[in-house]
Order: C-alpha cells, then structure tokens, then sequence
C-alpha cells in the first residue's frame, strides 16, 4: 500500500448500476482511480453492498492511508434509517481498505449528480431514466428533492411508470374495458409473446422485473411519434409528471427569477427528444432565465467538489479540469 | 376409507384465504365437508397449493373412492398456463386423496362465486376486497371476467388500489407536490409511524404486503365521509373503475335489458355503503331492470350446482337447499 500525504480527498459514486472511486489532491492531481459494479442497497441488500464497495476501495492503484474528506454519493439514500445503514457502510467499508478519514460526507446520487452536472452552481436537475428524481441547488446553498420514491410508489413521468401504464392500458384493452390502441400489439411484440395470457404470466412470474418494464418506454415513444392516442396520452402523462417535480423544485427554492443552470438527464429524456423539448419549455415558463446545459462535469467530479470545498475551501475552475484531465 | 356409491359430485372452493371441500349425492345430500388454509399457487406456490389442497381432500370424513365429476373453484385461474399448471394439481391431488374422477371441472373461483351467487341462474357478481373482479353469466350459458388481473397491473377499485393512490398522495404532499389532506396522518396513524421517512422505510421494507395496503382502506372511507377532498377523489376514482367493470360486463353479455340478478360482494363493498349504493346505482341506469340480492349460495355450493348439472342434467332447488341444510 503507497502513502500518501495528506490533503486528498476521495469521492465515491455508488450507484445502481455501477460504482466508481476516485481520489485526488486539493490542486486536482488524479491520484487513484477505480470502478465496480451495482451498489444500490435497496436491490443488492446490505451485505453485498458492502461487499462491492470495499472491492471498489481495495483496487484503488494508489491507496492512502488517511484523507481529509470521503464523500460517499448513494443510490437508496433517502431516509433518516438508510443514513443510519450508509453511514456504517461507508465506515466499515473505509476501515476495510485501511484508510482513514477527517471528515464523512453522505449524499443521495442525485443530489451529487446535480452538483457535479452544475459544476457546483445553483441549479436544476431533473433525471427520467428506469426511475425518476428532480433535485435543485439554491445559490444560499439550499437543496431540495422532490420525487425519486422508488417503483413501488413513486418515479413518476420514469421509464418504469410510463412500462406500466402501458401494460395496464393493454389489459384493460384485452377485457374490453378501453378501446383498442396499437400498445398491446407493441408490447407483445417486444417481449416476443402471443397474447395477453402470456403477458399476464410474465407480469407475476421470476422474469417480471422493474428494467423489464422500463424497456418498454422506447417503443411507446415510436408508437406516440406514429399518432397513437393512447401512446400520446402515456408520454404526455410523463411530461406532466416532470412538469410537476420540476415546477415544485423552482417554487421550494424561489428560483424563477434566477438564470437557473437546468440539466434534463437519463435514458428517457435522452432519447425522447419531444419530452425533452415540453419539458424545457414548462420549465421556462416558470423560469424565463433558465438555460439548459448538458452535465458539465460528472456525478463522482460533483463529489469531489463537495469533499474540496468541506476540506479546503474556494475550489477553482482549474481546479476540476485538472480532475477531469486525469479520469482515465 | 369409506366406499360410496357413484353418483356423488366433489367441489373444492380453494381460494386465496381459505379452502373447502364438499361432497353430495345428485339429490343433495351431503357426504362429506372439509376445510383448510390459503390455496392460491401465484401467492403460496404450486408446491404449498398441492399440499393444502391434498390435506383438504384427504381430510374429508367420508372419502369416495369414485365420483362422478370433481369441480374445482380455483383463485389464480387466469390464464392457459395456469389451467396448465392447476389441472395437473387437480389431477394429482385427486390421486394423492385416492378419488377417481369421471370428469374433472376447473373454474376462476370468481365464476363458481357467481354461479352460486345467483344460484346457477344468468347474473352479475362484483367483488371489491382485497382485489376485484367482475363476472357475468348470461342465460345462454354465456361467460365474461373483467378485471381481476392481480395487484401488479390490475385489481382496479379494490381496497389495494385505495391503499396505494393513499400512499402516493402521502409522498407527494411530503415532498410539495400535491397540497395537504388528511390522508397522511392518517396513514401514519394506522401504521403507528412518526413520519414519511418511517414510511418509505416501509414501502420497501419485507412488512410491505398487498393485504397491509389494503388495510388503509376502511381509514380512507372514514376520511371520505367526513369530507375530506382527496380521500373523496380516491373512492370516486375506485368507484368509476367498478362502475366500468360492470358497464364492462353488461355490454359484452348484453344484458341490458335483462332481469339481472347483481351480487355486489367483498370486503370494500361491505364495508362503505355510499361507494356500495353508488355502484348499484350505476349499474341501474345501464340495466333497468337489475336488482340487487346477497349471494343466494356460497362459492362451493356453487361449484357442486356446475358439477351436479355436468353430471346429472336439471338441479331442483330442493337439491340445493338441502345441500345447504347439510353444510356443518
């Protein structure tokens, strides 16, 4: 294990699909670098997030024995109890890799995600990808969230909500309930099955997951492109979902009237460029001076950022381009 | 083991909370009852359905070597698999009791409920409790199930469905997008919770169960009653989704303009009379006619009423009532 001197600081993504360290100095020299796989406790369970973490820390190519901050940006991080399980993740799984820490940050992934695609601005982020979340940065520092409650009661306007409307629609179509639409043909299709029958043993078999259901957001999407009515009416149910979480962010921080740094990201936003566009545009109703960018730096460089600033202070612009030049 | 003549017809009602068996002779004479515990093989699996359901038979007091035809009422017989997977449960179970079979009768216990409902004759059944279904026989013998497709992407305007759009409001006032109701408190009350983080804990906890969300239900009635806006919204919208499943019914059977016997059963319809007195209003106003009467038989006196006619033709009412008379 190399030694290292003081003033480092290491951030780690855990995220639900995939994990990543890195370590660097207060100029922003890369020191260590390092990736795993899923580490959302809430789909893998406690242990086997340990598990992936340590691994993670353990094949950092140059380990230190001690740094001034850790910051940990969790998937799952949400509740007062999930601070309580983290926390005694982050620290067995830092005692794990025998290295020692001055000071633990923990941080929900999305709010770690917002600051990194902001570059530590204030700012907006709303994520639609399997699940949803939109998260903001007031310029006084204060964050909120709104959303990202999981599949079983919350990720509206995500790939998973827009899965399920569809596959509802398509039995209710199937028992004569609501009329016809081009969804249950599509869906069949996608998951190569004959009928709804099959549809229905799939939806309560071992197969049936939360990505399954997401998966079938894009096909939805062609459908509506093509002037589907109920595809329309799914995707715009979506937009509205967004709409909201975005809205409700803006009126919590009093960010209208601020040139508010907006990033729209995940898979959902990212390839549905209608959505993307109504979304921008309700944003900008609400807030006329808000410009959309893509992330300017990444979620693990926005953990960084907060670990900088906690232990050192002023963080210069050269600061996190040092950092992103030495990403490998 | 007893030996008893042929002639005889076997029913089992195995549902999702409990099971029976009930043998009678073709003049309804009881021979043989029995009871036993949850038999659903999508909630219990088929291993445990065939254990229950082999237990019930061999507990029988007075077990046929022979039958003329065994019915089976069976929760979670929705699809070709599953009437797949039940027969051979049927088929061994039968075997594993020591009972042959001239025929072998598999039915949705929501069907065998209305059959005995209405006591064979054409008619409409509603359940509303946990989950919901609606079936409808017509007088040319005609069949129709709408709904009922279990919790995951069915089951509309049962006690679940209430359960979860109360969640769902609760995480959204938490989090400022829709405005404050009572329902939060409430749900919070129930549980014996402090706040929403113990909620979400939950949500996604091993206590979380469909049953445990159907629970809040008789909570959201009482807010409802007493004025509450959002409480209201959810039981209309639960309302409007029953009225659908009946209208749903109505139209595929044409029953219109028939004398339709309409049995409005389970626990959610039992309990709230607005949403109750609702639902038998809308059906009036789409079948005149329609009136409105408990459930004349029992779910297995009406798979013994299918089995009796499969095997022996016309089924006096006498048979029936005695076959009640003889029920311990």
């Amino acid at each position: 294990m190399t030694m290292l001197a003081g003033g480092t600081v290491l951030a780690i993504d855990a995220g639900g699909t995939s994990c990543r360290a890195l370590l660097c100095s207060q100029s922003g020299e890369v020191l260590g670098y390092a990736q795993g796989g899923p580490a959302n406790y809430h789909s893998i369970g406690e242990g086997q997030a340990r598990k992936v973490i340590t691994k993670l820390l353990q094949s950092l190519p140059c380990r230190p024995s001690s740094v001034e901050c850790a910051v940990f940006g969790l998937a799952g991080l949400d509740t007062r109890k999930d601070r309580e399980v983290l926390t005694a993740v982050a620290v067995d799984t830092l005692r794990a890799a025998a290295i020692q820490t001055d000071q633990l940050l923990l941080e929900n992934d999305g709010m770690v995600t917002l600051i990194g695609a902001t570059g530590g601005s204030d700012g907006l982020l709303i994520i639609a990808g399997t699940g949803s979340i939109a998260c903001g940065v007031a310029l006084d520092g204060r964050r909120v969230r709104v959303g990202g409650w999981g599949s079983r009661a919350g990720d509206e306007g995500s790939g998973y909500c827009i899965g399920m409307d569809a596959l509802r629609h398509a039995l209710r179509t199937a028992d004569g309930r609501e009329k016809q639409s081009g969804i249950c043909a599509v869906i069949l299709q996608e998951k190569g099955m004959v009928d709804v029958e099959e549809l229905i043993n799939w939806l309560y078999s071992s197969d049936f997951s939360v990505d399954s259901v997401a998966a079938l957001a894009p096909a939805i999407f062609t459908l509506a492109d093509n002037g589907d009515w109920q595809a329309r009416t799914i995707v715009n149910n979506a937009l509205n979902e967004l709409s909201l979480m975005a809205a409700t962010v803006i009126d919590k921080l009093a960010l209208s009237d601020t040139n508010l740094h907006t990033v729209l990201a995940g898979g959902i936003l990212e390839k549905n460029s209608w959505l993307r566009e109504k979304l921008a545009h309700s944003i900008q109703k609400l807030a006329p001076q808000a410009h959309f960018a893509p992330a300017v730096y990444p979620p693990i460089v926005g953990g960084l950022l907060l670990g900088l600033r906690a232990s050192g202070g002023l963080v210069l612009p050269g600061t996190l381009q040092r950092i992103m030049a030495g990403i490998p």
